[in-house]
């Protein structure tokens, strides 16, 4: 806000400040998706359950998630104090790490090419300060990292100083050799009004996450049980060399600044992927800069030329896709099958594309009929890195590809129809528009990828439904001659004065319909007349 | 991502990294906004100008804002490096303090309770930053206070470190005394497609602005100039005590700890507004706290104590709208009346309320007819604190109750209707949903504000359209009278072999029908007969 920066004299004094990024999240909770207590009770509990399953997946460990919550105290209206207890059985956080990574903003791994649920290095954070700010109560963390000691910490955190607080540090026995991350904290929420999005939060990440074991007791004390379909943990995605496409000047000039390559050529060669001598040679012809010049000193304007050489070379390959992990196409195909159970479903992966230098690769299925109620909307399912999307639908990319890129009507689609579609997006770094991650942005990449997919699932679909169609009007033709060839037989024997009417089995049979179909078309003929 | 955070033995080693909040938006440009070529301009010009008004208006001073878009090059299909130039006669801003207001992420001026365009001390340098990215060339700040100096600043931003970057500073002479403000910088963009939002952009902020006049030469060449339509500078909002109610306890630490009253009851009634000694003493009681205990000593728990019973107790009295500066009921509908030129509008300013502690007040225009054209969907023109709210549309609170809390048909309204509103949030906080600020989270307090207010335009929109109906069905009555009673009276004389008629006038007069309308009536019945 450069907009308040403005100090004049003899105009008004204006006090400079600045915030730490904690304080910034305190002051801003909105934009963390904290805005009330129904979607920040939600927001909570996503936050901790993506931890978890991050925290398992990493050690290749099955996940098993037990998230417990219970009412303390009722506030006003449906809004309670809600004591908050995740446990998992991931590889667990080392005891000098426990404070910083959970009381402190932007504090995290290492942010790299690698895909993860959380992206930010603050949700569960934040999920701690908003407890903090509407309760007042420190939060817990008991972990393990397998060892024979297990950490528990009670801390808070200073939002000024964006600094763990620390009120407790046990260090117990770890007579089983347990292993994971057990978390309690406080906050207010209102389950009444959120359990509803709470429930399909567990049901469809259950769904994009089959190796995992999901427990939920809520604070009625019922239990939703999701329980592993597969034991198969999907391969840790590994971390790799970004890709040259959509990389910008700053990231070069940190990959200049910590290369150890003595020629230019071999950085380029060796600090991206998909980036062979040829192409290097090529691309620093473009920019100007010699081969052999040492990384280190390359001037601000060779930096520039290098990178605007990169986005108009268009040679590179496509981004290696093993730093993402895709929900595969079986997999997507089983779960929306026992979700949705539909009459037609097509399933489309997309080849990895990229943007700004990170990989990524879209995932969609296409259903119609059997569970999915008909309707004038068309009902959207997303995930991104294998987490449900419920909120903020409308703002998302899919939603705009769906309604306002796609006219349905050419694929035959009616106006209102039972059709629902599937979108899973995943990268090392999703472009989400909000510190809530609830809508992906509108990146042109994405959005081009998302269309064709869609578009290829909707043209299978029109296949299906003009077949649909056509059958039911050779159904109806057949229903003609099954009517009235019998009756028109009749009536010609009845002018020509013969007994009996000619043959018409012969004539019936190429077109497929038998006695029985005779049989009940005249049935339904004599009904009808009746009733008239 | 707490869940980057594990650290295994003999799991894999993850490494950890706390990163600044410029490298955190650098990463996520998206939550700030700059997800794509076209949008990155929109926002890039937009936060300028919300400076630039902020700028003026702290002085009282009547902005004259000039923009200038220039093509620079042409990098592919509609997406060009543009210089964007912004210039304004605000206070200036003193030679200390520009590097880090330009160049520092959260750096800004005093965070209170005070309205304001900006929000995030982020807007101005995210958009240097996104030039930055994009281009690798530096940014020009030239500004004055009024003194006899004027200082120039070439800069970028270290993003790594969060810090200014000073490639030079100019100290020039003030020969004319100029005080304002002049921002140059490169970035890259795409004006063909961003061109329709943003000359919108600038045509609504000249509706909620009228003391402004601003001037915007496009890449093209061509000036569009919106001239001041008056030279009452609205009085800058004065900063403000915060209000008790929503205040959580992180604010109740940070004013405790900052108080310098010796007393827990002299603390409550002069660190708040609307805090008497007897709703004090009464807040006290409840949360059995003594009025005489130090403030600096209060614990823990007492602090939890003392805002449970702030939320308990339901007497206080509304918030001092002094710190925010409404559009006010005239202007805005002389406003809307420019733009859509309405056969009705109802406009409402709803009583100043207050949501955590921030008052707010909702201003709300509904308008229907004249050119707003025919729509299945409701046109909504948002404004925030004088800014339009152009993106985003979908995920705003306005969207939510207007397209999901509200039944029109209830209202008379057709489900095609030319309707269109118009709504204003003015508040020192407004609660965004994404640092881009272009929609407003629904918090309760908001959203129940925004219904009443639409509502109650909603019901004046019922009674002028029931009037309408009813003026319609009269005509429709009367028109029968005149068609039929005429011809009655003739056959009637025929039945009675008269030759004249009986005189009806006297029978029509009363109900409103005069010769003209008879006639007017007669004629038509003629028509139709003869086309029959």
């Amino acid at each position: 806000m450069v907009g308040l920066a403005f100090v004049g004299s003899p105009m008004p004094k204006v006090k400079f400040e600045k915030i730490s990024p904690a304080d910034f999240f305190y002051r801003n909770r909105d934009i963390a998706g904290f805005s009330n207590p129904s979607r920040s009770l939600y927001m909570s509990i996503r936050e901790m359950v993506e931890n978890s399953l991050d925290a398992a997946e990493i050690g290749k460990i099955p996940p098993s998630i037990i998230v417990e919550l219970r009412e303390i105290e009722r506030v006003k209206g449906d809004v309670c104090i809600y004591r908050l207890k995740v446990e998992d059985n991931g590889i667990g956080v080392s005891a000098e790490h426990i404070p910083k990574a959970f009381a402190t903003v932007f504090y995290g791994s290492k942010y790299g090419y690698k895909q993860y649920r959380g992206t930010f290095g603050l949700g569960g954070t934040m999920a701690f300060l908003y407890g903090q700010i509407t309760t007042n109560k420190p939060a817990t963390v008991i972990s393990s990292t397998g060892g024979d000691k297990v950490h528990k910490f009670v801390l808070m955190i200073d939002i000024m100083k964006n600094e763990p607080r620390i009120f407790e540090h046990k260090v117990l026995k770890n007579e089983n050799g347990w292993k994971g991350t057990s978390i309690e904290f406080y906050l207010e929420g209102d389950y009444t009004n959120s359990k509803a999005k709470i429930i399909d939060y567990f049901k469809h990440t259950a769904i994009a996450n089959p190796h995992a074991s999901i427990m939920f007791i809520d604070p009625r004390g019922r239990l939703y049980y999701y329980p592993r379909a597969t034991k198969k943990v999907p391969e840790p995605p590994v971390e790799s060399l970004p890709h040259p496409v959509g990389v910008d000047v700053e990231t070069m000039s940190r990959l200049l600044a910590t290369s150890k390559e003595r020629t230019m050529l071999s950085f380029m060669v060796n600090s991206f992927q998909r980036v062979g001598e040829k192409s290097a040679k090529e691309v620093l012809k473009l920019a100007g800069i010699p081969g052999n010049k040492n990384p280190k000193k390359l001037k601000h304007d060779e930096v520039t030329a290098l990178v605007n050489a990169i986005k108009k070379y268009g040679k590179f390959r496509a981004p290696d896709p093993s730093s993402i992990s895709p929900i595969g196409e079986d997999l997507l195909e089983v779960g929306i099958r026992n979700m949705l159970n539909p009459e037609f479903l097509h399933v489309v992966q997309r080849p990895p594309s990229s943007y700004s230098g990170f990989p990524f690769m879209v995932e969609v299925g296409l259903a119609y009929g059997g569970d999915i109620p008909p309707s004038e909307t068309i009902k959207l399912y997303r995930f991104a890195n294998k987490i449900p999307l419920l909120y903020d639908e409308r703002a998302d990319v899919v939603w705009k590809v769906v309604n306002e890129r796609i006219d349905w009507s050419t694929y035959k689609v009616p106006r209102t129809a039972p059709l629902a579609i599937i979108t899973h997006i995943c990268s090392p770094k999703i472009p989400y528009k909000t510190v809530g991650k609830e809508a992906v942005a509108d990146r042109p990449e994405i959005e081009r990828e998302l269309l064709a997919a869609i578009r290829e699932a909707a043209r299978a679909l029109k296949l299906y439904l003009s077949k649909i169609e056509k059958r039911t009007m050779a159904v109806k033709r057949l229903n003609v001659y099954a009517r009235y060839l019998p009756l028109i037989a009749k009536f010609a024997a009845n002018l020509a004065d013969r007994k009996k009417p000619p043959k018409i089995d012969k004539l019936l049979e190429p077109l497929g319909i038998d006695k029985d179909l005779v049989e009940k078309a005249r049935k339904e003929m004599l009904k009808e007349l009746e009733i008239e």
